[in-house]
This record gives C-alpha cells, structure tokens and sequence, in this order.
C-alpha cells in the first residue's frame, strides 16, 4: 500500500454505500436545509436534556444512513464515532443501541474526516467489510461545556463560530459506485501558538494550509485538479487566513475554496458570527450536500479538509497555546 | 484478511519493537515499580500543573520506547493517543512536540488496548511502516476532573479504583521478533444499567466477559490455551465478577486471570481500595513488565483486555448507566 508519514493511497478506493445528516432548527434556516434528511422542531429532539439530544441526533444519522445503504446493524463491522463532548458521550450513549464493534474517535472538528479515514482504510484494508463513520455536536450541550451557561447569554465577538447542532453518518464498503475515497492524508499536531478562544479559525488555519502543501507535495498536483476543496470548519476569519497562508507557500486554492462553516449558514442573515463549527457542522455538509453532488456528477474531485482546535477549557485556564490539526480526504466519482 | 465482526486475524503479526513505561511515587512503590523505564519525584514532573504533569509522561514514555526501538520520530509513521482528560489533552499537547502524524482515540481506561489494536493493524495491513500506542492518565488530574478537588479529602467507597500515575507506549512494527500481535477484538459497548459511579469494575466487567466469550467462540480456543489472562482494570471487585459472569457461561478464567489494577499496586499494603485504574495504569503494566515476559518467553501467549467505563460527569448527573466496552489484544511470542 502506498503511503508517506500520513499520506495513504487507497488500493480498491471504497465507496461512500449511504450516508444521512441531521439538524436543528438553525440548519434548517440555512442554504442547506432542505438537503437535510431529517430536522426536529426544537434543541432536545424529544430528549430530557441536550446531551441526550445530541446522543439521539448520531443515532438517527446512523439509522437513516444504514436505511440509504439498505444495511441493517449487523452487516456493519465497525463504527468509527466521536464529538465534542467531554469522554464522547453523544457517541456512547447514541451508538450503545447498535451493538455494532466501537472506535471512539476525538479530532475535535476534524473528527468527521478522521472517522472516514479510518473507516475507509478499513474496508480498503480488508478488515471490514462495511464501517460507518458518524460524528456529532450541539450549539446548546457545547456552550456549557466550553463557554458559558445559555442562560448567561454570553457575548460572542465577530471572530467567534456557532456550534452547529447536527449530525452526518456515512457507510463505506467496497467501492461498486461513486463517491469514493482516493486518497487521505492524517494531519500533524500544528500549534503556531495562537491564544484567543474566540478565535479558533486562526488556530486551525495553519493545520489546514500544512496538510494542503504536503498533500499537493506527495501527488504532485495542484488546486487545479480538484473542484473543490472544501475545509471545516474555519469560518469566515480562518478561511481567509488560509488562502493567504497557502498564497505564501505559492499555492492558490482561491477559486476552489469553500468552508463547510460558511456553507451551513447564510452569515450575512443568520447570527453566526464567523460561521458554523463543531463535528456536526462538517459532518452535516459532507453527507446532507457534498456527497450527493459527487453522486449526481456535479463534483469530479473534492478535498474535504476538516479541521480542529484540540485544546480543553482548563488548558485555555492554564495559559496553553491553542493546537490545530487537519485531516484530508480525497473524495472523487471515479477510481 | 480474516475479519469477523471485532475479530481480526493479523496476515504476518507485527511485532513491539520497543516499548516503555514511566510513573509516579505510588506505582513505583508497588510490585511493578522497578519494572519502570522512568519514575518521578512528584506528581508534577516538573510541570507546573498536573494537566502538563500528564502531557509529560506522555512525551517521556514515548521518547524512551522511541530510544529503545532505535527509532527517530520521522520513522514513525502513526502516533495512536489518548487519555481521560477532557478532549484528550494529555495527549494533544504531549505529543504535539514529535511531529508525527496523529490519531486520538479515547475508549477511557480500555484506550491502551485500542492503540495497540490501531497501530497493529496499520502495520499488518500496510498503511504504516512503524506506528505509535500510548496512553496515560495521572491520579491528580483524573480526580479533580471526575471526583472533588483533591484539597476536598473526598472519602471513597472500598469498591472504588485509584487513577493510575502513568504512561506506556509501545512502538509497531514488521514483526522480527516477539512479543507478537496474533489476533485483536475490536469491543462493543455492553450496557447492564449499572449506575454506582463508584463502582466502575462492576460496570465494566460484564463487557470483558463478553469480549472474551465471543474471542474464544471466534477463535475456537479455550483459557488453556493462553498462559495469561489480564484485564485492566477492573479492580477487586470487577475481577471477581468477570470470574463469576463467565462460568456461568461455562468458561473457567480463574486459573489464568490477573487484573492490571491489582498488579501495579499491592493493594493489601497501598491505600487503593479496589486496585488502580485509568488508561496509564494497563499501559504501563503491559509496558513495564508484560511485554518483557512475552520477549523472555515466560509468557507464550496473553490475552490483554482492556476495559473502559465511557460515562461522563454529566452524564452520571443525568441519571444514566454506565456503558462498559473491552478490548482485547492477543500477544504472542511465536507467529
């Protein structure tokens, strides 16, 4: 198999089999809403508290994805799963049902493309037949776990990104229709030593335009080649960091870019400041949107670059500088 | 590749190349403690809270195993990491110096066995060259984070565990030599409703028991055929209920049964109720003295699973069980 320190070529590219995404009421306001598979009228989706709520969201993005790709639990060999949520709850207590073999995952926001790396190199490894990748988060159970008590009503500066309250899922088997996955690339631990809490696009923008470089590096290809690259999330403030940083290392991915956290939501009209984040928000446009576009043959290649800050309140406490780190993934409509 | 569900047969086993374990005062006061690469005057290391305390045994535990397998940290193509801080911080930010390309995990206290399942598999299937396990966790940290503040003097019940002040790391590869990985149970999350925060084992070993049953269904093999049976950590009263839980399925463990938690401390003698606990406390018994059994050949064959309890603080608050998982790793010094 052929790899470089991160860098790994798929040998049968596996197939995206089925994939789902869910989300709240603010999803729902935005230009993806209607791509959406399911959407629940209020924060706690039937649940007593918004833990349970995220909980109940990975769930019904792994039940719906499992219905798309007419797979019942017991075909799947291994989810691959995660969220923001301290010890990943969303995960065990959504997932514990499907008594499926479990990997927990923490990337922070970059969890989702973690979680299709390792379930697309299992399946392409041979040691699954299908795995499911599925991740999640909550604006309400992330803003008392790392801000403030909703009941504050904290203030947020321009810089700061919105917590998305959704959920995306996707089963990977072997690759018999598009989208596949080509290629990955596991990013490093990169801390330029970025402080601001409220300012996480700039801590994950040197992750994302390192894992570009050295992934244009290795395939020796350039923007070019690919329709869409396409990060998440850095919001507004780190996407244009980001295409300045890569300007500086002679890269221009300015006519491909997209952010998934400026995708999700309108940010002029919605109140978002900077933008979407959280491992729902990527995993949310991945499979409500950009997979299907694949599909329909709208998108030839994608590089689906997520992105997370991997800090915790008590270090922020302590004085710890912010690290960022990014997974790639190449998604493409043909092998 | 042979797959069934969580178990995997490895194609040519690797091998641990190097390993090694670092800890505390009170671990290195236990049975084990000259097994150990590297002990610390104080719970701080040298840092300035036990957070960095943490992130540093981490950095060291890795830095020695990196030492003894003659490896640089550009020969490592995986680090595998994780730990029981919120957002895996012990991990993040001991790590981040090394600059390889890295994968957190978290499966709480089972999180050694998950590295080593991961980074075995990478290289069994070829997507890594040499891959990185670690894990830690840090008595300190673990209990003002899950428990009271340590100034507190909160009293415990006799059937809790004490976090472990440790790491181990263990580095994989093509394998030359022993101790071998053979095969690997990837768990699934077991839920009995148990609900005594203070009683993890209790949580946690009917997830063993069930990880075992079905690895002996799968393997077609019996306790005989292993000469060690070690979970960790499911203290006294965990292991005494996973002895029991599996002969009423017809499965007699209690000749070939150790508990990490009851092997790193001489619990009749150290103030650790139950035995110890945490993702450090499996590592670093496996890395300080398991593996060199196996690479002596007074072991032949061990199963190592490791058990976590995937609730949460607030979780608990919220009136839910607590879900167990177990995951196994067979050792072998022959292929």
């Amino acid at each position: 198999m052929r790899h470089s320190r991160g860098f790994i070529q798929m040998k049968d590219c596996p197939g995206v089999v089925g994939y789902a995404a869910v989300g709240g009421k603010r999803e729902a306001a935005g230009p993806l809403g209607r791509n959406f598979d399911k959407i629940y009228g209020n924060e706690f989706m039937g649940e007593k508290t918004f833990e349970k709520a995220e909980s109940r969201m990975q769930k019904d993005a792994c039940t719906l994805a499992l219905e798309k790709s007419r797979l019942t639990p017991e075909e799947i060999d291994l989810i691959y799963g995660g969220d923001l949520l301290n010890q990943l709850v969303g995960a065990h207590y959504g997932l514990r049902e499907f008594q499926i073999p479990f990997i927990g995952l923490y990337g922070a926001c970059s969890t989702m493309a973690l979680s299709i790396i390792m379930a697309s190199l299992s399946v392409d490894t041979g040691f699954a037949d299908y795995s499911l990748a599925v991740t999640s988060s909550h604006f309400c159970s992330a803003e008392r776990q790392f801000r403030y008590p909703l009941e504050y009503g904290g203030q947020r500066p321009p810089t700061s990104q919105c917590t998305a309250t959704a959920s995306g899922a996707a089963v990977l088997g072997k690759g018999v229709k598009p989208p596949y996955v080509k290629q990955v690339y596991i990013g490093t631990i990169t801390d330029l030593e970025q402080t601001d809490i409220n300012n996480m696009g700039a801590a994950m923008a040197p992750a994302a335009a390192r894992t570009l470089k050295l992934f244009f590096d290795k395939t020796q290809t350039a923007p070019d080649a690919y329709d869409l690259i396409v990060t998440g999330d850095l919001g507004k403030v780190g996407s244009e960091l980001l295409v300045k940083l890569l300007k500086l290392e002679g890269i221009d991915i300015s006519g491909k870019h997209k952010d998934c956290g400026l995708l999700l939501y309108d940010i002029e009209k919605q109140d978002v400041h900077s933008g979407g984040s959280g491992c729902g928000c990527s995993a949310a446009v991945l499979c409500s949107t950009l997979l299907k576009r694949i599909e329909e043959g709208q998108i030839h290649n994608m590089l689906f670059v997520a992105t997370g800050a991997l800090m915790s309140t008590i270090t922020i406490q302590q004085g710890e500088t912010i690290p960022g780190i990014a997974h790639l993934v190449h998604f493409s409509d043909s092998k």
